[in-house]
């Protein structure tokens, strides 16, 4: 794979200790100039350190680098952990030779539990040795925990015939549901952009991606998506078209990333798409879909290859939507498991098996209410996600 | 363990062919005399066709039979569905020589098959020939699904001296959650009371137990509880203060069946308690103990045997309830783990997991922002429970 760059951003991964197996555990994205930024939170009412640091950094709009670790998640570590997060900003700062105030902190891991800080501190230096322009897979590793893959992504668009390039690397693996996740994704762009609109269109791009997954329907107290524009490039933000360019640029880097979760969700086999339509509004479709998507009895057929449909209607009916059973269509892909509520038969059973056999699919529910649409990424929950999350501190 | 019985009841459950491996699949009760009857049943807008019968049939407020049959739910069967359904009432009539309009009927299992009516049909008359006295404990195998085993309960009180029972049967373990369950519940009292105060008592005691468990975070489509009171004891109730007793008895009952189908969860190995108080008021006490109790992680973290509170203080934090991180403690049985929302060392955590190893304990959350409390009692969730839900209809 080519390795993801971005004009004027470096990047680096290195072990600080942190993780006890030496793998690498400590990230540090760059950018040579200050770059306008903004960034989108958890909404837990719980947020690590990390978070509340960042919130109030990016009120003044402006980044320079992040330093992110995994391995420990720094929350619910009370004045201590708002102390080691300013420490390991004030840590890659003066490794950078950068203003601390413009460095923003990720954590995520374990909850609860004080972060070595020293392991931060002493490794800062080198870390800051390691950047490099292709230094983003790197990053990638370091901010994994129980994801098996790194995720990175890349998207190009241009202004008035002048290039311009949005990359974007994220983890997440459990805790992931709407809302965001416990997940970290970071943003770099070599656009010229003001923050109000990089604000804009990041919340926008998040509600398109990262808002519309799960895989187990937990919400983390780390989650948060930075964005770092450093106009670096010749392109820039200056009317309405070009912003709706660079929104497509950004969702579809917002979307690849998202889904690259859901599909290393823990223990995840499938990556399933769950579409509803015909809902009497925007709204009752989404909460049919969210409904479908979090539905452990769903996601349990899911991994048992099982068109049992008889799960998936229960759900739509205790979703909260306005809908008569009568009227409800349920296709898997191409094949159409229900019409009106009953079994299309055993031939139809036979082609949904065999759909549910393949690792990616599309599952649409067909309400026939009204013009409501909604879609929702979902993964199945196998044997393997209870044995990772009943072990995973031990 | 003593048989359970209640005076002028009679009940049976035999082997009908609708479950392929032999086992027990029809059950019947039986009251000599019309009974004063109510029911509270799912609130899933998609409803077995045996729900739909039996709410129309206890708007007349009486019932003299119940024929409930396991293998098949009969739901999302279309018209043939209700026609199975008022047949298996007129079957189970016709046998017993009773009015059918009188003979409520309960279905559990498959969503989405056709009913073997036959097979219930030509079952009738053994299953009427198989009623006793003591026939509950048949009848509460002939309703398992994926339960482990049968559930029956029993309770006693008196009114100026005269003694009455109320007896109860359940069967539920997947599809559990608050607002009901894939659960049918059958109580028997021989106390005289009326229908409205059967009613007004019986939904009083589902919100105090059934809507109290949950195993998956799935609402059955064909949960119901229903009463029957045939007044064949002298206890009648005629003061608020009767009914008040029996209330007590009642919910004592019921409590008992809903704890019973928490602990035997599909692959449940725990019965946990979730403990609220201090929460600003009820509701968000309730939405407090629900997102714990409902959270996959922190269920996996319990059959994992893993104080991580981690988990617990992040559910908590999207519940959305009023609350302050800072402020939170967290118990283990008598251990706090945590205390104002930081953890009280690896001394306690010791301690906790412990408490963890143990089949029954309470996780009690004090939010100290006001006097609401809420308590529900929900599973771990096992290795064993994707197993069962992946390979249910193989």
């Amino acid at each position: 794979m080519k390795p993801i760059t971005c004009k004027g951003f470096k990047a680096a991964g290195i072990a600080s200790g942190l993780k006890k197996n030496g793998a690498k555990d400590l990230g540090l994205i760059y950018s040579e100039t200050p770059a306008n930024a903004a960034g989108v939170f958890t909404r837990n009412l719980v947020r690590a350190a990390p978070v509340l640091l960042d919130q109030e950094r990016l009120k003044g709009g402006k980044c320079q680098a992040v330093i992110a670790n995994s391995g420990n998640a720094n929350c619910c570590t009370g004045e201590k952990g708002m102390t080691d997060a300013v420490a390991m900003a004030r840590a890659a700062g003066a490794a950078l030779d950068a203003p601390e105030e413009l460095v923003c902190v990720a954590s995520t891991g374990v909850i609860g539990q004080p972060l070595n800080i020293r392991k931060v501190e002493s490794a800062a230096p080198d870390l800051v040795k390691a950047l490099r322009e292709d230094g983003f897979q790197d990053f990638a590793e370091a901010i994994l925990t129980t994801d098996l893959s790194p995720k990175t992504a890349a998207g190009h668009g241009e202004i008035d015939g002048k290039p311009y390039a949005v990359i974007g690397v994220a983890k997440g693996s459990g805790m992931i549901r709407p809302d965001m996740a416990t997940m970290l994704c970071f943003i770099c762009t070599d656009i010229k952009a003001e923050t109000n609109v990089l604000q804009k269109t990041l919340t926008l791009g998040a509600n398109r991606s990262f808002n519309r997954i799960t895989v187990d329907g937990d919400t983390s107290t780390n989650d948060m998506i930075l964005i770092m524009a450093n106009g670096a490039s010749e392109a820039e933000i200056d009317s309405t078209s070009d912003q709706v360019g660079f929104q497509a640029v950004l969702d579809d880097v917002l979307l690849q990333l998202a889904k690259m979760v859901v599909k290393d969700g823990e223990g995840a086999t499938k990556l399933v798409e769950i579409q509803v339509k015909g809902a009497k509004s925007p709204k009752d479709a989404r909460a049919v879909a969210d409904t479908v998507a979090h539905s452990n009895l769903v996601k349990t057929a899911l991994f048992g290859e099982d068109a049992n449909w008889g799960r998936i209607i229960a759900a739509v009916g205790r979703a909260g939507a306005v809908m008569d059973p009568q009227k409800i269509d349920i296709f898997f892909n191409e094949v159409r498991m229900v019409e009106n509520g009953l079994t299309s038969g055993h031939a139809a059973e036979l082609d949904a098996t065999r759909v549910m056999k393949t690792p990616e699919y599309t599952i649409l529910i067909d309400l026939k209410m009204g013009e409501g649409k909604a879609s929702v990424f979902t993964c199945d929950f196998s044997v393997d996600y209870v044995k990772i999350n009943a072990d995973y501190r031990s």
